[in-house]
């Protein structure tokens, strides 16, 4: 990579490090609780959001990132859950959310009686973990079908994040995972990693993030 | 984004495009058909190369991509495929392969008695599609597991590929899945995709994806 690059980089992660401390401070202020989740396509992000809308009485937000489509957004706004699709583009588009786009967001979002603002990151365990979104917790989903090693394949997503939520625990029956090693190897990268084990299809594990969630949100 | 910001990575993507055409002629010329496997992370990728080295006569090479670690190449040669690992950064680190990458790569490697060069990519559905590493052919891995819709929600990575293997199939009767609409969804994105419906744990579809490979290499 040639030095012109490595500072132009510089220069949008600073800006960026920026516009995401000022909306920590404004969402702080408010009294709201901003969460971004991370992980792979597919990990069950959209479904866990789904169903904590069910078991959670505050108000809840949710900033949809995707390339494309408003699929996503669509399925919450179904769950009760009011949402704000980010696009990224339609030809490859970026591979991340970033502060501003968070900042630009909120510009046209009412947060009235919100309580707990979801950014649901791009499905991407490498780009998003870079960009700091101004959320208060950075927490990564990992599906059970994904494998034990992916923690130590795609470190950084798992260093940034203060929990990390194992999806799709129904599944373990029928896979060849070994649970130990897949949090050993979380809290190899990340040892003072929160980890819950759950399944937003049986709802085994979800008391336990909404607990988590309302423990933090005080 | 900034102007000058676009001209370099034009500037980039265009040295890319020159070596990948250059890479692909000269495994033409050595009889090599060179295959790039792209996907989410977890999806299968090694597995499938793993099962496949027990099901072709021909000599395979795999040349891995990870952000860290060294696990997937050992996999591989504990199955008997002679691989190499490229190891794009611990910290972040890049988001996908280029050309220049295989190119050093193959200047170590000995590609005598070799008829398939497997280039696994990132575990990445977004980055990976923009970057022409300079296969013959290239292939999306999608796992059941991950959802119908993911075709529509990463367009590039199914656009830019010719074939698709769709994975882990032997997981379907655990899971909400219509297979109709995630093929319709893949075929929405590329008309002219071939679809190959497999499962590396039972070897569903195996024999499919074989003959796929043999037909391609003559």
């Amino acid at each position: 990579m040639e030095k012109k690059e490595i500072k132009v980089m510089e220069k949008i992660l600073s800006a960026n490090d920026r516009v995401a401390d000022e909306l920590r401070a404004e969402m702080k202020q408010k009294g709201i609780l901003s969460i971004n989740l991370m992980s792979s396509p597919g990990s069950g992000k959209t479904s866990i959001l789904e169903r904590t809308s069910g078991l959670i009485t505050e108000g809840i937000f949710a900033i949809e990132g995707d390339i494309q489509t408003t699929l996503d957004a669509e399925r919450l706004v179904s769950a009760g859950i009011a949402s704000y699709q980010i696009n990224t583009g339609p030809f490859g588009g970026d591979c991340h959310l970033e502060a501003g786009w968070i900042q630009n967001a909120l510009q046209e979002i009412d947060l009235s009686g919100i309580d707990y603002l979801f950014v649901e990151n791009i499905g991407n365990l490498v780009c998003p973990a870079e960009f700091d979104v101004g959320a208060h917790l950075n927490g990564v989903v990992l599906s059970v079908t994904e494998g034990e090693d992916k923690p130590l394949k795609y470190p950084l997503a798992f260093r940034n994040s203060q929990f990390c939520l194992i999806s799709k625990v129904d599944l373990l029956p029928y896979l060849d995972i070994n649970m130990q090693r897949m949090i050993n190897n979380v809290l190899k990268i990340n040892p003072e990693m929160e980890i819950i084990i759950l399944s937003s299809k049986t709802g085994e594990g979800m008391d336990e993030w909404v607990e988590f969630l309302e423990k933090r949100a005080r």
